[in-house]
Order: structure tokens, then C-alpha cells, then sequence
């Protein structure tokens, strides 16, 4: 007799490697060469692949079968590329993961249309689940895509804003990444066999996460550590990019606190370094570390409230748990 | 007791003011306003609403309650100006029926971005269909896309080539504008009650009537009444557009001929009136009128034949036939 519950829950590495191995078969027309090449170029380019590993997480979670789910998680890391594709459009990036991207590899024309038909194609995977959960999977497809959408607007309306007030924040962020890590989870949750209850605290469990970690990015960008931060320590501080940090301190500075802030935002000329000390000083004197510490607790806890919530083996539960720890404390 | 069949069919500019209205009546959220504002703008700018009155037309041929179709038939007019947004990128035209394009208008990220949320809202509206019938659709849908994506590269690469071959020409147009005619035309049918037979048979109908109209206005720009025909006579002549006539022209060009077309072709500085007139000569010579008819005739016959087959009363394949005459001998 097979057992109603899984015991073990396959790790996320384990996923994560069943997600690349399917992305390098993905296979799409060989004509027009020059529309279909961009899509397997940047599939090919890597990440970590997980969003459509939480996909097929969430399934397994609920003792669903991962191969019914593992279209849908291609096309959330499909439809994850056509936004990439398209950002380093609008951001002008000539690298993306250290390679070309694909609007220098090929042209802006192509990256245009390339992107547009891998939205496409996003849609047609995503298509591939049961009948029965054709409409309202869609219906979380259209929603996490049209969030990403207003997310990237938003955060492009907030470089040229100084007025950018911490719920805007919030809001912005929660659009262009927590939505998507949100949707992947009730997506391969319903295909996994979740009622709609459990389907939406997962969802919410997501998408609090997806907060809260990149409110962790925001706060490693100034505290992280040098050898483990993936990125430039104080790189957002150089950029001027309005993080938590930065418009918490906006809000929170008076006097000749603002007048230096506000000096270091416009000054043309600087030195990196001095900049960077200059503003992490201001953030120490404003406590600013501890109070985005606090907001991105707060999202965690909210994550974790509705992860109890859920109707699953506690230990499900704690391979959840396990994997919200790991997240929050990556090596950074 | 109600008929069984609808003696009289509406009217296709009765259609088109339907769209037309229910236009107007879309909504899309208000916030952030510069991703939705041109979606309306677009939208507002006009058009004949061909292709979603041809939906409805489809529709109310086999019998079926076209408020049904309705929000299909928006979608595809909401998906065909999301393409006309982002070709008006790629093309970098100024203008759309003489208003400024949204990348003017706005800015070129703002267009991309844009032009990403309305596929997705034609998505949303093209769900808007009965359970049984979603997927169906939805296929429908998905392929009519991709097909003018395809077409659309295949078209921007005929740009630079000078080898194109009358076979490619024929599936880039089938691709970049009849594949929706088709389109449009099987959905409505589907959603009025059609089997799959006749959508078939009417998606084949509306497919090569698509070519043939698009034959048709590569042999109006150079051959129709200047008072009559909507664009400039000889346009495309004097962009060197490669449409049929070009093609052909090019494939049967022999001796001095092949030489005078090509000095035509790669001459810098010219008179306009005198390369239509010249180029237009070369046609004559080499018989391109009748020879482009005589392909034009053949994709209309293959859509009446298609219409033929369709089981439907005879008032209402009279109907389609005259709508197709009055397409084919529109006022030009």
C-alpha cells in the first residue's frame, strides 16, 4: 500500500536541477531563426531557477505529482525571461549574468519581439495543466503578469520621484517580485491538490517572503557581508536607488541630517567609498538598520502566520520553514 | 416560437459600431497611469474594427448570441494594437492614422511596457468564454499570436534581403495578417455553435481571403484610382517595399530589363513620379499586373470554396460571399 503521505520531500537542490535539466529541452520553432534564438540564448544564460522550483515545490508539498506541474514551472521561468528580456531593453543593460544581453547580442527590434513571442509561448506552457484548473491557474498567471508589469513601471516612475513614501515601497516591490514567487506557490499548489484555502495561504506565505527578502537585499546592500554579498556592498548607496534604507532616511532626517543626505543624493562628483561611509553614518544615526530589520520581520512573520495555518504534515511544514530560514539568512 | 434560423444577419457596420462602442466602455485600472494610459490612448485612435466585427460576424452566422463574443472579440482588437504599439517602436513611426505613436506620445520603455500589459489584458479578455470552449480558444488564440510575431520578423527581415521567393512572401503576409482574420472568424464560429468542421472551414475561408486582400493592396498601390485608393499610389514603389508585384517582377526581370530594375532599386536620388512611372513600366512589360490578379483570384477562390463547404442556410453564406466581394472591390 502506498503511503497517503510522502515522508520526505525532495530538496529544493534536487528541484531546482530538475528545472535546468527541462529548460535546456525546451525547444521552440527553428524559423524565424533570429525571433526563437533570443529565447533559448537567455534560458541558457542560467539563475537559480527558483521560482519554477517553488512551483514544484508547492506541488510536492501537497504529494501532487511534479511532472503534471512541470510545464507550469517552465513557463514561469519563461515568462521570467521575457520580463528580463525586456528590462535590460528599458534598463539599457549590456550584460545580463555576465553575458550579452540579447537587444546588444542581436537588436533592439528583435529583443522587442523576441520577448513578446516568449510571453507567448509562457502562456501555451502554462496551459499545460487539467482541465479543471485551466481557468483559475490562468486566472493567477494574468494576475502575476500584470503585476510584474505595473512593478517595473512603478519602479521606474520612482528614479525620477523624491517623493517616494515607504508604502509606495512596499507596494512596488511586492508587484515586480513577491507576486511572482506568490503565484509560482498557489499554482503548484492547486496542481499539487491543495484546496483553494491552502492554495491562498500559500500564496500568501510567497508573497510576504518575496517582501521580506528583498527588504534583506536592501539591508545587505549596506551591512552585508563583503565576501558572502553577491553584489557590490553599497552599490544602491552610489546608485542613489531609493531602497527601504534610503526612503526611510528620506522620511526620518531633519535638519542638518537632510541637508547632508540631500547633499550626498546630488553631488555629481564623489568617491565611492567616502560616499558610501558618508551615507551608512546617516543611516546609523537614524537607527535606520533596526527599523528595516523590523518591516522585513514583520513580512517574514506574516509569511510564517499563514504557513501555519496550512493543512499539511508538520513535516512539510518544516521543510517550508526550513527553506524560508535558508532564504532569509543566504549566504550573502 | 422563436426560428430556428435568423433570417436576416447583422449588418457588418452594425458589428463594427458595436465594437466600436464597447470600446469605449473598456476600463483598465488607474494606477500607475502612464502603463494604462495609452492602452486607451490606442484603443481611442480608431480603426475600422474589422477583425473583432468579423468575430461577432462568425458568431451570428451560426445562429449564437454575439454578446457572447463579445469579450473575445475585443481581445483580439486589444491584442491587434498591442502589436501596432510595438511595430510603431520598431518601425520608429511617428504616426498612426495620423495621430503621435505611444512611444512619442510617451517614451519608448513606456510603449514596450505598455504593450506587454495589453497582450496580457487581450488574454484576459479572450478567457472570457464558456468552460468547454476555453482551451479551444485560448489555442486559437495562442497560435493566431505567435503566427504574427512570426510573420512581423519574417517582414523586417525581407528588409534587408534581396532574395525573397513568392513562397515566402505569401507565408509572411499569411502569417502577419490572415492567420487573424482566421482567427477571429474560427472563434466566433466556435462560440456561436459552429462544429469543428465548419470553424475549420471558415478559419480557411477567412485565412486565404486575408491573403487575397493583402495581394489585392500590393496591386492597388501601384495599379488603383489615386481618388479612390486610401495611400499614396506607387508608395511602395518608391520605398522599394518588396510585395508581390516587386518580387515577381524581380523573378522574371531578364537581359536589360533586370538591369534597368535594379538601377530603379539602388538609385539614391530620384524623381518620384518618375520611378512609379518607370518601375511601373517593367511591370507592364513583364505581364505583373494580370500574373498578380491571377495569385490574388486564387486565394479568393480558395476561400469561397472553403465557404462552400460550410453547413449553413444559403441567405447566410450570400452574406459572407458579399461581404468578401465588397472586401475584394472595396472602395480603393
Amino acid at each position: 500500500m502506498p503511503p497517503l503521505v510522502k515522508l520526505h520531500m525532495r530538496k529544493l537542490e534536487d528541484l531546482q536541477a530538475v528545472i535546468s535539466n527541462a529548460v535546456t529541452q525546451l525547444s521552440f520553432p527553428l524559423h524565424p531563426a533570429a525571433l526563437y534564438e533570443p529565447l533559448t540564448y537567455i534560458l541558457s544564460i542560467g539563475g537559480k531557477r527558483m521560482r519554477p522550483a517553488l512551483l514544484l515545490m508547492a506541488c510536492d508539498l501537497f504529494g501532487g505529482d511534479i511532472n503534471e506541474a512541470l510545464a507550469p514551472a517552465l513557463a514561469i521561468e519563461v515568462f521570467h525571461n521575457f520580463t528580463l528580456m525586456h528590462d535590460d531593453i528599458m534598463d539599457n543593460a549590456p550584460l545580463r549574468r555576465g553575458k550579452t544581453t540579447v537587444h546588444e547580442k542581436w537588436n533592439q527590434n528583435i529583443a522587442i519581439l523576441s520577448g513578446d513571442v516568449m510571453l507567448i509561448e509562457g502562456y501555451k506552457l502554462m496551459m499545460q495543466v487539467k482541465d479543471n484548473l485551466l481557468r483559475q491557474i490562468l486566472n493567477i498567471f494574468n494576475e502575476t503578469a500584470v503585476g510584474v508589469c505595473e512593478g517595473q513601471q512603478i519602479d521606474m516612475e520612482f528614479e525620477i520621484r523624491d517623493d517616494v513614501a515607504i508604502d509606495e515601497y512596499i507596494n512596488m516591490i511586492r508587484l515586480k517580485t513577491a507576486v511572482v514567487l506568490g503565484g509560482a506557490l498557489k499554482i503548484g499548489a492547486l496542481i499539487g491538490g491543495a484546496d483553494q484555502k491552502d492554495a491562498d495561504l500559500l500564496y500568501d506565505f510567497g508573497e510576504n517572503l518575496g517582501v521580506a527578502f528583498q527588504l534583506q537585499d536592501d539591508i545587505l546592500d549596506v551591512y552585508g557581508d563583503p565576501q558572502k554579498f553577491g553584489k557590490q556592498v553599497g552599490g544602491d548607496i552610489i546608485s542613489n536607488k531609493k531602497t527601504y534604507l534610503l526612503i526611510k532616511a528620506l522620511e526620518l532626517a531633519r535638519g542638518e541630517t537632510a541637508v547632508s543626505l540631500n547633499n550626498l543624493l546630488t553631488q555629481k562628483q564623489f568617491d565611492s567609498a567616502e560616499k558610501i561611509k558618508a551615507v551608512t553614518s546617516i543611516y546609523d544615526a537614524l537607527d535606520i538598520r533596526q527599523q528595516s530589520e523590523n518591516e522585513m520581520h514583520k513580512y517574514a512573520d506574516k509569511a510564517f502566520t499563514a504557513l501555519e495555518l496550512i493543512d499539511i504534515p508538520e513535516d512539510h511544514k518544516q521543510y517550508l520553514r526550513d527553506f524560508a530560514d535558508g532564504l532569509m539568512v543566504r549566504e550573502n
